[in-house]
């Protein structure tokens, strides 16, 4: 069965490419002066949050059985250290490009996703667990995802002047 | 076994329901005094939000055929007019307890709702551009309203300590 004919599956990643899109857009229009800047006062600044945001979705490579990550070395800076965090971060031009690169190659690989695909687990999941729980599959991450992308779109707008 | 087409509805009712309740957390946690406060400087409040989020969820009752709307004044304030418009709002006790009366009886009845009837049209598209463009059905309005709330719970959680 194709997953077009699964109305609600290409309605949730419909959702999913249009609040990619909206965020691309947004953080087109931000220079990198402004990614630099706090989205408010002791707030993790645009860049942190975009590089937060590459290395969630490099993420969902292996989680969905996708592949493997892009960039594998974002997932410590961004996700398990804070912003504040004495690190060396990759510079803006760099996460630019990485969010390009992850999104094009991703959103690829899940539009080829059939129905029975996209309700099956996730790899976080085992299979016996899945059994139990069959709302852990990878409908379920994209639908969490597209919200967590929201949330910290709702805060890089902050940055617009 | 439900069909696919069920269970990925359930997933994004279920993905509306846990973004409520975790907004709904968030908001408690907040005392009247942080929600009297701008999320960044120049920004909306708090108060703003909330009566924001009120006011969009309320019109859901005759966007998906369900009903009026409890509280139709607060649609000129929180949705037309901007936070610094020199219009009479209500209180943050009001506000919260509108937000648990839309709530209680918004998803009580998207509870009810069959799968037929999330895929049909909500009354914003007529039964002819319906027939055109059948994704604009109720399932896809409680998806954007899911990303609409996250988009704002991610510049209220900036009114924590």
């Amino acid at each position: 069965m194709q997953d077009a004919e699964t109305k609600s599956i290409q309605l949730v990643f419909d959702a999913w490419l249009q609040q990619i899109r909206m965020t691309a857009s947004l953080l087109e229009s931000l220079s990198d002066e402004q990614l630099l800047l706090p989205i408010a006062p002791k707030r993790n600044t645009g860049k942190y949050l975009l590089g937060h945001l590459v290395a969630v979705h490099d993420a969902l490579f292996p989680l969905l059985n996708l592949g493997e990550k892009l960039y594998p070395e974002l997932e410590e800076i961004f996700i398990h250290q804070s912003d504040s965090a004495a690190v060396e971060k990759p510079g803006i031009p760099f996460l630019r490009e990485a969010w390009h690169k992850v999104h094009m190659e991703l959103n690829t690989k899940l539009a080829a996703l059939q129905t029975e695909e996209w309700l099956s687990r996730h790899q976080a999941v085992s299979a016996e667990d899945f059994l139990l729980a069959p709302h852990r599959n990878k409908l379920n991450v994209i639908l969490n995802r597209t919200s967590h992308l929201s949330y910290h779109a709702g805060q890089l707008i902050l940055l617009k002047g």
